[in-house]
């Protein structure tokens, strides 16, 4: 492709981005197709001859767009968010322009050195504590698989990568944490066994002194107890983990502390917000995710440690192939994390970094709070409805509760769920706290305003009152 | 960022983009900096305030780029590439616009669908068995990790998934493995003493009778074989693995066949190539690397299945948050690999295949190896150079040698390469085979042409000879 046919099609693709970021309001939400569907509108075979990229990008428009789920809509309030924004993706095409493969410092020395000056902006931004030193990872699953692992290998005195896993070690969560610990004690070899599920309270966070006892019991029983990961806004309701109560008991008993604030770590953005991260000076390692709430393009994971020397005498690799005659002067993320190679993420990060500063950045979080508020006083306000959670940041946790029993409360906000997602306008998800079925409302896309948050209070107060009135239905 | 500046700045990158695709061969290849200098002219925290696109673009062109290294460069000879082509870079435009974030099939079916589909295309191209199921990862680091888990599994039984890694479980690969076995090998808690480096014959080739009497040592002390990790195309030479003696005697011993190959996998979509793949139906798992040697922007890494279910059954996590109503129907790829999040990276897959053809690809594969052939050709022609291994592909691997001592012979090749990549005409590295330094020349970037490999004989006969010719330095 020619330098001139490639910006004829650059700009047409970004006038179509440029309208994508404009209308994305516009579109169904979720597409309304079967398992399947796209899948039949796609020949089986990969075509003999080239075909030119008019016809791709038709059939792009055709066939694979409408089967998309609309992650940046302003009324994404499903999960957690995964915002990209305007100078994220323009950084992103850049990267790809490059095509750089950065795994080590010299095979793009400013990858690496821009990599680790937004790692210490990022530090330095949400008061982290200054010992720590940061590296990006692709999601919030590998940081806390790479740091279980770091963990591991403490333990064992840097044995288990020799002689491989051989006595069990012991991992503390809250009931609460995110799958990717237990996904992250399998592949470590932990076994899913020796997880412990530590019982939260009213509020889902940890109970101190139930870990405690944990850790007893288990020393008791000749375990050796290895990691400890507390979670500041879970996955489920935002529940804040008490990081110095738990902080304290892991340097009692010399576990490895993981805090695992994929979400909720854009918060500590905030100086008002500060005290959730209370403790954080105990903490081995920390991750946030800037792909959720920080207007960064998935995938972009800042991970930080204490002691970096830990992390690279983990994972560190000295094949002949990959030696440079600088190796001993420079950091080389190869071995900070579990592939090999690498994409030039910083770049992102930096250009959203400088484009909002730190203050457009608190200024959307601290929105996306208020908003968040706003709906949880419309829950509270309301006879129909019961808060199933504190909102210490953006996600509400809420039900449809007209009295009826727990059996019949999960049907009935299960098929309040449905209903609502299945007008294509807004999205939600749900979960469980404490066996009851709860939906969740988080509000953290760069593109939601208040008229989308009310608009959503509307829509669900509508088919709730379908739903409790059978007559209408 | 409205729509109509998004558009401008958009123009903008993809004029810069555009100009670099053309102009890339005119840079340094490797920047001329120093460890450290390009962070002393960042600032060392983040802008309270957001600056303008423009002065971020600019200070990316005058701070950043200077200090990048040129992966797209026509005399990229280093490594294994990682190529870009235009449209896949323009996929990632999209991709990095629509921000979705393709982890499960409801949170956008349609990335889903399409990497069903183009792993089906795929795996016709290359002629992998039928039977045989794809997923896309990251890094081939990643999807050999993946398969050591899996076969971690079978072995026993998804016991160490529940209780941990408890008795020693062996790992065979070749002395010429890429050091992701390694890694991976620790990741997963096997430990590095239970991998076997079995021993190469002089093409660097794995002996069969070597591993099958490592296999039957172990079992004879009571250890328990797990997996081969057999490789097409090694990373220091491109050596070629006997799959069909290998997988005969993975299929005896009931132990899982990995192939790696992750360069060299590209090349089966060549029927003359396809000699390298017999025995391939024996393999448990196959990984090659589109983002190597088939024009896809990194990250793309392949990777294949005979059993998809021991695949997701190593990997499956149900968290009450997770579930939709349409698991039992769909592939939910976050059970397919370590991360949850996913990039929808089958999109520029897509754009690539479409867009080039299966023989745009042949074509372009048929080239490099035919350039690399006639460097080959120097190399045996010259009384100064010695050819260190075969040539299957399109990696040549060469040394200086005036008959001095092996140490000297080490020192002056380290030399040579030093004087070449000094240049910043093109860059090379090195390896070790049998503990003698060689040379690597790999033919394998989209814009190589006849003419860059020429001149980078030109340019290494010319070094040699100052380093042979003590007077002229």
């Amino acid at each position: 492709m020619d330098k001139e046919t490639f910006r004829k099609h650059g700009y047409e693709f970004i006038d179509w981005v440029a309208d994508y970021l404009e209308n994305v309001g516009e579109y169904r939400i979720c597409p309304d197709v079967r398992p399947g569907e796209i899948k039949q509108k796609l020949p089986k075979e990969a075509p003999g001859k080239g075909e030119s990229l008019d016809i791709i990008f038709n059939d792009f428009k055709r066939k694979i767009f409408p089967g998309m789920t609309h992650w940046q809509h302003p009324s994404w309030f499903a999960y957690f968010p995964a915002n990209n924004s305007p100078p994220s993706v323009l950084a992103e095409l850049l990267t790809a322009g490059m095509g750089a493969q950065c795994m080590i410092w010299e095979t793009s020395p400013a990858a690496a050195e821009l990599e680790e000056v937004v790692m210490e902006w990022l530090k330095s931004m949400l008061a982290l504590p200054k010992g720590m030193t940061g590296v990006i990872q692709d999601t919030a699953s590998t940081s806390s698989l790479v740091a279980l692992l770091t963990a591991r290998e403490k333990a064992t005195g840097f044995e288990s990568n020799v002689k491989g896993f051989k006595e069990p070690l012991v991992i503390y969560c809250s009931e609460e944490s995110h799958s990717s610990v237990e996904k992250g004690a399998k592949i470590a070899g932990f076994g899913k066994e020796n997880i412990r599920h530590i019982p939260t309270d009213k509020d889902y966070a940890v109970l101190p002194g139930e870990l405690e006892k944990s850790i007893f019991e288990d020393m008791n029983k000749g375990l050796k107890p290895c990691c400890v990961v507390a979670t500041v806004g879970t996955t489920s309701s935002s529940a804040i983990d008490p990081l110095d109560k738990i902080g304290e008991i892991c340097k009692r008993y010399n576990i490895w502390l993981h805090v695992d604030a994929a979400y909720a770590g854009t918060a500590s953005v905030l100086p008002e917000k500060r005290w959730m991260f209370k403790g954080i000076e105990y903490a081995d390692s920390f991750v946030f995710n800037p792909h959720k709430w920080m207007l960064t393009n998935f995938d972009c994971s800042a991970y930080f440690v204490k002691e970096p020397d830990l992390l690279v005498r983990t994972f560190e690799i000295h094949p002949e192939y990959l030696k440079t005659g600088v190796d001993s002067q420079v950091k080389n993320y190869r071995d900070w994390g579990i592939a090999l190679g690498r994409r030039f993420r910083a770049l992102k990060l930096w250009f959203v970094l400088r484009y909002y500063g730190i203050e457009g950045i608190q200024e959307m979080v601290r929105k996306h709070i208020e908003l968040a508020q706003s709906f949880k006083d419309k829950v509270e306000g309301s006879p129909s409805f019961e808060l199933m959670a504190p909102v210490p940041l953006s996600l509400v946790c809420f039900r449809l509760n007209d009295g009826s029993s727990e059996g019949e409360l999960n049907r009935m906000n299960r098929r309040l769920l449905e209903a609502v997602n299945q007008t294509g306008k807004l999205h939600m998800t749900h979960t469980t706290l404490k066996g009851k079925y709860v939906i969740r409302l988080c509000v953290a896309s760069r593109t939601t305003e208040k008229q989308d948050v009310e608009r959503a209070w509307e829509l669900i107060d509508e088919k709730a009152r379908e739903i409790l009135t059978p007559s209408s239905t």
